[in-house]
């Protein structure tokens, strides 16, 4: 039997490499590992911007260094990373984005300024791109918040069930929908497919059956 | 059906964050979620202790930066991980530490001094502690470098097939076996399971293969 993914190719777009000021990391290796299961190839990309600051993920502390999203998110990667910019969206079938607070500080500046949100201007090009093509796009965690910028008003999506982060995606023109931990929101009409990971898991497993969820519907639409 | 891990605590011990100068992130992800899946809790311990060095993941080059091993490792933790001195052997039925260059470099000096190798001092007492009291040990990748300073002469351990990482072991007094990328080597009577992980993985999915192997023996010896 042939797996979802064979002879597909998707592109992860990465944050950093922390769930406090880059991609959440579980996320992300939970993301590479689905999609290898499923038979899919992966490459991995992320903006070669300074990140927005750094966080000493023990104390919760801003710490006084300057790292590059690129280069940290290359952690997860294992070195195996290119630039958004070189990403073109004629060479992959569909488009992932993990969540932590990368994607609200980094990615996007959601994190400081909610429903005034502004996308990275190489990320927004790139999103844009795939959703023009009717290419699938996966989104975890917060990274939905970016949604109302990448597609049109009424776009499907979740973050899970958190009030003011739904109302601050809603004033973008999302139409937010609650979900579970381990289960998934899918705008069949926009090929948008988002689930809440660590927006809601308290386990490692349950953001594992979200994701594994999410990586299976974007393959069939792929 | 009770799952493997059904109230067992398991120690992991990481090494930074990121495989040329910390513990190798996916091997940490996939062991936590493999931890988890097989119903067992586990708790995260690194040394508060410098890094050896920090290392760009993109280009492979040394970067002029200081980090911590505690604190880098916490990123792989969401920030839920303790300094291994507040490891006690009595709270934990298990020890797993993934690889990755950090437990070459920071856990210990194998990466530069090989058979001459020594263990950072609080790693070296604890994980001497499960083996005294005969609880198992999980080690990765090339953490079971580590395994002739722990466990009595012949203990048996992989790393994979490497020629001169198994004759640098083997002058410590580890008895090195063969092992492909998708199984573990056990030494039963020392209760020490090892898998090659990422030094013979090319795909996630092999690594995940083997680290799953290695956690249910690990919880089954538990």
């Amino acid at each position: 039997m042939s797996k979802l993914g064979a002879g597909k190719k998707v592109a992860v777009i990465l944050s950093g490499c922390g769930v406090y000021d880059g991609a959440e990391i579980h996320e992300s290796v939970l993301t590479l590992l689905a999609l290898d299961r499923q038979g899919a190839e992966y490459q991995c990309f992320a903006p070669d911007i300074p990140q927005h600051h750094v966080i000493n993920h023990c104390t919760g502390d801003e710490m006084d260094q300057e790292r590059n999203v690129l280069v940290e998110s290359a952690r997860i990667a294992r070195g195996e990373i290119k630039p958004v910019q070189s990403l073109h969206v004629e060479d992959y079938d569909a488009l992932i984005l993990p969540g932590g607070f990368g994607a609200a500080k980094n990615l996007s500046d959601f994190a400081f300024n909610g429903a005034e949100v502004r996308v990275q201007v190489d990320v927004l090009a790139i999103t844009r791109a795939f959703a023009d093509e009717g290419k699938p796009l996966g989104l975890l965690c917060i990274a939905p918040a970016l949604a109302g910028r990448i597609f049109s008003e009424g776009v499907q999506a979740t973050i899970g069930n958190d009030e003011a982060t739904a109302l601050a995606m809603e004033a973008t023109g999302v139409k937010h929908v609650n979900c579970p931990v381990d289960d998934i929101v899918v705008d069949e009409l926009r090929k948008l497919v988002t689930t809440p990971a660590y927006m809601l898991a308290n386990r490692i497993g349950e953001a594992a059956d979200g994701i594994e969820k999410l990586v299976e519907k974007v393959l069939q639409l792929a």
